[in-house]
Parts: structure tokens; C-alpha cells; sequence
């Protein structure tokens, strides 16, 4: 496994020299700032060098039982969490397996919930658990968030009443990730004897799919951790040996050039496009990742996703030819274990140029034509390659982009490891739905002096 | 049935009197033009006066006929269409029905194929459609399309071969929605004397949702295609009889503000935000609609959108934080017929200040509490506000946005009914596939010298 990235499709947007070695020097000084710890939320760097310990830690072990267990025990894993106790496991799960994971013959269904406050959701999960011997993986810091607070709190009663009340078998059926220390979900575990793993306290939500919160739902779904944690690990040990050198480090060359496109180019979109319909979500995490830690300060670029061919009949007008504001980096595949060939027999047919060649080559082809021509159109793209779409290169990709975003983050000046832009919505939010509180009661006054409510 | 427009939430931003005057000089001028199909890419407005002559057409009693008996006698039904004859149906279907309308108890499963050459997609679909008899849509004006011809004729194949061959069998399993004069596919279908229904030649693909393009697999999804097209039909005469006065026009005053966001205050992005999951598909057509019509001569706003509260805890931190080029439109809903109470019984429970309390309520307090946080972090939110989420109501909003896109690319000077930065990649594709023609050799000989292939 090695992840390629190929500047090949940059146009004439590219930097030149004297701009490369000035971002060199500036790139460096932010890795070695990640590095020695000595950048703002340093104590929030533990996903750094972590794959290769948790590998084999006994929590790494409790697992893959804990999974193996549940797989066999239960019908379903029903996953409550928001943000990166929700985005991660889903990213991978769909990445490594499919968008379709859940349908495919022979699953074991992970459902999420917990991440939102939709009653539709809360009813159509309902309806897919009907009949379902199913668990609970509850994943929440404090316990006190309010989305998957109250979903544990919906689900639980289901799990109960399907249990019978009867604690030995609900205790088979809940297991908590929570912090080891503090908080009212651990007190509640403790207090029900529900198995238990660990939200670190050295890695924030969007940095934490490595560790339990994400492991634990990824193994239920089938994927292989092992090597989800082995092509991290690998990735740790290329990115780190490899020094400050640009061409040396793809991770941070692709963080100096994305800080190029934004700070010099000005830029204000990066546009994250595959041409796997399975990465969707893999997108939906990336947006996660650099939004919440560059998203700060009145700065950083503006991540967005797409999914091709599908969105080059959406967004792909608007890539060519609307405002000149967009880079794009593609994720891609360099191998594909489905082996489907085009067959037509008949040599009149307007599409019989295609005959006989695999759906995967043309996929490929598709992506340097569109590649090709969004250069000519001036949206310069970067151009990631990993090795095949399974849990090594996944795991790759996640470290790849976490030391790559954090570097990016130092580059433009914020703390990439906080995310203090959530409270004024959950601030409002406890305010307006009456908690209790000095904080909010004077949130409360001021909302309704504003708004007249 | 009405939409509500809120401009309650637009902080400090909101236009001064006078810029309210020009706005709607402009807005209005521009919406003359659509009107009287004098503005560019008239011919295309087919969609502007549509559903109620729709509603009492043949065409449509076929459409519901067709479903009907395919919902009979098949087990699941694979559309196959790119863009406009993808997204439309996709994001109607989730809209009313759910993002898990194929999972549902007592489902007739619609699967979408033809929008991608991923192979993994390919196999996926393949074995989702295992051992059902299926029935096949293609959706194609020409035919010539590389991505859904490629797939008709592999998923074709299937389907001749569930069939045993039998003709009459085959008959009854496949359906062409293609141009009604020309074209290969038109050809093949007279050819195999396959049922055909129209795709019209003025109404571009991503304004054909409520045409027979969008209409079969709703239909088949099981989804009430007279009231999506009723509540068109009453959008279509609300915004006609509104007349141009902003505040009297919902429609054209959203037109006007997005305008006034775009060009005055110089926000790149807009963000469309849903509270509820199963209209994620409906913020991609909104991507398409938008991104697709506004998207050319260097112009127009980058298109995004996200679900709340999952992505408050992921784009939330940049939407509250982050480089103040974004304005929000929130599509909402008033109306919730799930009835889930939250039910806590003890009193000492963190939670204890929702007992009792609506999922549905709680959901709508966030929503305000969140515009509220929004507004005052300088991101200016556009409330838009429809009864329930039902199909009269997605029929109403597909209306309500059409219209208001086609003002909005003539108020930004460009034609909203083409998409010709589509062709660069198409051009390279077939260049780089092969396909004979001179137009082609002659890209790909510049393809060849630009990047030594």
C-alpha cells in the first residue's frame, strides 16, 4: 500500500518554485509544530501515533470478542451517537463494504441514530429494528448531548421490553463508550454493569474513529480492524519517516498545496470528488474532519463532496464553467477487484467502442478525462490514488488526512483540535427548550427580547 | 397548502428599503422574461405550465397504469438515468417516502443504476436484484449516453435471461422513457415494441421530475403522483397570481434575496439545510437545479447542503465560525404526523426538562435555535417553511424552485436552461475511450501531447 498523489491535473494554477519552497518552510514549521506538541490543542493529539498501541491493546482485543459476540448473539447493532461518534464507523463501514451494506445478503445490519431530532427517523428506525433482537452501542462523552441522549433513552425502552426486563440478557445487549473517568453515562453503566469502552481523552470526535467509538461498530459490520488499524499504522510510519521534503510527503505536500490554493490562489471551496458511490460518506467525513477544525476564526476553505459520474450531471456544470472559487481532490482507486467486462455482440451498436473492455478501466478513463478537462476549465485538481477500496488503504486515508488537516490547520493559523462554534446552537437550544441553568436563562431573555417569543 | 418564507433570521444582512426596491425592479423584469419567453433558452419552459394539462393527460394515466401493473407482477423495478433522469425521482421518492423506502416492510423496492462506472456499483446493484424479477425504466433522450447505455445493456442482459428469452415476457419488464421523434433509443424500443413513455423536448433533465421521467419510478415507489402534481399544479397558480411584488411573492422574493446575497453581498455559497434525513436526496437535486442552471460564464453561487442536527456537528462549526460566505435557506416542514413523545421517569434525570416534550417539537425548537446562533454568526438564513412533508407538498417546493431558479439565472445574466460545460468531459471521455469520429481523434491527439499518454 502506498497512497500516489499526482499534481498532473493542476493547469496552469500551479505554484512555482519560489512559491514551493516558501510553502515548504511554512509546512514544515507546522508539522514540527504537530510533532513537538508545541501547536495550540496539542494535548488533543493522541490519534498521532496511536494505530500500532491500540493494535495491541487489551481494548483492541474486548473488540473484536465484544463484536464477534454480538454478531452471533444478536440480530442488528443499532449505533447511538452525533458527529464523530456517528460519521466515522458509517464512513468506513460503507467505504470498506457499501453503500448497500446494510441490504447485502448475509449482513449483520448496523443502523445509526441518535443524530438527529426527526421523528420520521425515530419512527422509520423503529420500523427497520421491528422484530429485531437487537443491541445498543451508545457513544457519547458526557451522555449529556441532547440528540443521542434522548434516542438512547427511545431505544433502551424497545431493548428492554424486548428483553423482558430481564437485566442479564439487556446487559448482552448494551455496551457503552463513554470516558473512563467522568459523566453521567458512565455513572449509568457502572451502575447497570454494561460493558464498557473508552472515548479517549486525548482525541476529539472527528479524530476518534480509531479508536472504540469508531472499532466497535466497524467490526460489528463485518470490516476487518486489523487491517483498517494496520494501513494507519503503516501510513504513521511512512509519514513520519519521511520528513519535511514536499515530493518526499504526499501528506504534506497535499496539505502545503490545499493552503496554496486557499491563502494564495484564494480558493474557497474544496471540492472532495470519487467516483465510488460507496465513498459517499467517506466525503461526508472529510467534510467533517476540515470543516469543524479549519472552519474557525472567519477562516477556512469551504469542504465540499461529490460523487462522479453521478454529479458531473449535477455539480459538474458548475465545476467547468461557474465561478472560479472551487480545487477539487479526488480520491481514487487504482485497483478493483470487481472483474465485470462490457459485452455486446452486435458491431453495429453506437456503443460497441466500448465492447469488451472492463467497467473499471472505463471508470478510470472517466476520471482522467474529467480531471483533464476541469484543469482546462481552471479548477485545479489534486489527485489521491490509493491502492484498492478495502480496510488497508481506508485506514490509510483516515491517518493520511488527520495529519494532513492538522497541519493544514496550524498553516492558516487556528487550533484544529477545538470546536467552539457548536455551543451557540446548543447554547440556544437548551435555552429555548427550557433547561435549567443561569447560563440559560439569560440566553433565553435575550432570544426572547430579539425575537419576540 | 403554502410556503412560508421567513426572513426573520437574516441578522444585520437583511437588504435596506432601497436595495429592496432595485431587487425587485430586477426581480421582476426577470420574471416578465421567463413569463413571456423572451429571456434566453425560452424554449425550454415547458415545465412552467405543466402539471395541471399533465394531470389530464394520456401520458399520465399510462404512467399510473404502468406502475400499477409493474407493482403487480414484478418484485422490484431498476431505473436507469443519469442526472435529471435520476436525481428528480430519487429525491422525491426519499422526500415522501424515506431514505429507507427500499428497506420498509412491505416495500416495492426502486433501484437506481446507470449513474456511475464503478464496477463495485455494478455488482452491488447486481446483487440486490438477485433472484427478484425485475422490471427495467431506462430513461434516455438519445440513447447515446455513455453511463446508462452502458448499463442497460448489462443489466438488459439480466433481465432477457430472468425472462428465458420469451419476448412477451421481456415486453412486459421493460419500459423506455426516451424522446417521442428520434434516436437510438427510440429505434430499439419501436424494434422490441418495449411500452414508451415521453421525455419532453422542452423540459431540460433537471427540470423533468414532474414529467414521465421523474413520474414512473415515483409511481412505483408507491408514492400519490396526482397530489405531487397537484401541489405543483397550486404552486404553479399561487406564483402566477401573486404578481411581482416581493413581499406578496414568496417565490420571486427568495429569487431576489439569494440574488442579493450573490451579487451585493458577495457570498459565495448556499447552503440548504434540512432537519430531516430522508430529504438529503431532495437537497441534491436542489444542488443539480441550482448548480446545473446557474453554473456557467464564470458566475453563479456554489450550491451545498447539509442535514441538521447530524451535520450541526460536523459543517456546523465552519457554518457558525468559518469564512463568512455562506447564507443558509432552510426548507422545513410545520407539520409532523409522527407522534413520539420523549418519556423519562425519573426526575432526577439530566433529561428531565424534555419529558414529555414531541421529537417533532424538540425538532422544530432546534431549528429555531439554530437559525437564531446562525444569524447571529453572520450567516444570514432564509426560512422556508411548507406544511408537511407529504407529496403535495415536495410537488409545491419542486414548483417553488424551478421558477425561482429561472429568475435567478436571468437576474444573474445567464441562460438557466442550458448546460454546455457538460460536454468538456464527455468530449475527453470519448475521446479517450476510442469512440470514431473526428471530433474526437482531434481531442484526443491534444489529450496525447498535453499529458504524454
Amino acid at each position: 500500500m502506498a497512497l500516489q498523489l499526482s499534481t498532473e491535473y493542476t493547469g496552469e494554477t500551479f505554484p512555482s518554485q519560489a512559491d514551493l519552497r516558501k510553502l515548504a518552510k511554512q509546512a514544515g514549521d507546522a508539522l514540527q509544530a504537530l510533532e513537538n506538541g508545541t501547536g495550540a490543542g496539542a494535548q488533543m493529539r493522541g490519534w498521532l501515533h496511536h494505530a500500532n498501541g491500540f493494535l495491541q491493546s487489551a481494548e483492541y482485543k474486548r473488540i473484536v470478542e465484544t463484536a464477534n459476540e454480538l454478531r452471533k448473539t444478536t440480530q442488528a447493532l443499532l449505533v447511538i451517537g452525533i458527529g464523530g461518534s456517528y460519521l466515522g464507523a458509517r464512513a468506513v463501514i460503507e467505504a470498506v463494504r457499501s453503500q448497500y451494506a446494510n441490504q447485502l445478503p448475509g449482513a449483520y445490519p448496523v443502523f445509526f441514530a441518535g443524530n438527529t431530532m426527526s421523528a420520521a427517523e425515530y419512527a422509520n428506525i423503529g420500523a427497520l429494528l421491528e422484530g429485531k433482537d437487537f443491541a445498543i452501542n451508545i457513544i457519547s462523552k458526557s451522555g449529556q448531548t441532547l440528540e443521542p441522549a434522548v434516542a438512547f433513552r427511545h431505544f433502551y425502552a424497545k431493548l428492554r421490553a424486548n428483553c423482558g426486563g430481564d437485566a442479564a440478557q439487556i446487559r448482552r445487549r448494551v455496551v457503552v463508550t463513554t470516558d473512563s473517568e467522568t459523566g453521567d453515562l458512565l455513572a449509568q453503566a457502572k451502575a447497570n454493569d454494561w460493558k464498557r469502552f473508552v472515548v479517549p481523552g486525548d482525541i476529539g470526535g472527528r479524530f476518534s474513529v480509531l479508536s472504540a467509538v469508531g472499532l466497535l461498530p466497524i467490526a460489528c459490520a463485518g470490516v476487518d480492524i486489523a487491517q483498517l488499524l494496520g494501513g494507519a499504522a503503516a501510513a504513521e510510519e511512512a509519514y513520519t519517516s519521511a520528513g519535511a521534503k514536499l515530493e518526499e510527503n504526499p501528506c504534506l505536500y497535499y496539505a502545503a498545496l490545499r493552503y496554496y490554493y486557499y491563502a494564495i490562489e484564494c480558493k474557497s471551496v474544496e471540492l472532495f470528488a470519487f467516483y465510488e458511490p460507496s465513498m459517499a460518506m467517506f466525503g461526508e467525513w472529510l467534510k467533517q474532519l476540515f470543516g469543524e477544525s479549519e472552519g474557525k476564526e472567519k477562516k477556512g476553505l469551504f469542504p465540499a463532496s461529490v460523487v462522479f459520474c453521478t454529479d458531473l450531471h449535477s455539480l459538474g456544470q458548475y465545476v467547468q464553467d461557474g465561478e472560479r472559487i472551487l480545487f477539487e481532490t479526488v480520491v481514487g482507486f487504482q485497483n478493483d477487484p470487481n472483474n465485470i467486462t462490457v459485452e455486446i455482440d452486435d458491431p453495429g451498436d453506437p456503443l460497441y467502442f466500448v465492447q469488451g473492455k472492463q467497467i473499471s478501466d472505463i471508470n478510470a478513463t472517466i476520471c482522467r478525462a474529467t480531471s483533464m478537462a476541469h484543469a482546462a476549465g481552471d479548477c485545479p485538481t489534486l489527485m489521491l490514488q490509493a491502492d484498492a477500496r478495502d480496510a488497508v488503504s481506508i485506514g490509510w486515508l483516515i491517518y493520511f488526512f488527520e495529519k494532513a488537516c492538522a497541519v493544514s490547520g496550524y498553516m492558516i493559523g487556528v487550533n484544529p483540535f477545538d470546536q467552539p462554534g457548536i455551543e451557540s446552537y446548543k447554547n440556544n437550544m437548551y435555552a429555548l427548550l427550557g433547561k435549567a441553568g443561569k447560563q440559560y436563562d439569560k440566553i433565553r431573555a435575550a432570544l426572547q427580547d430579539a425575537y419576540q417569543i
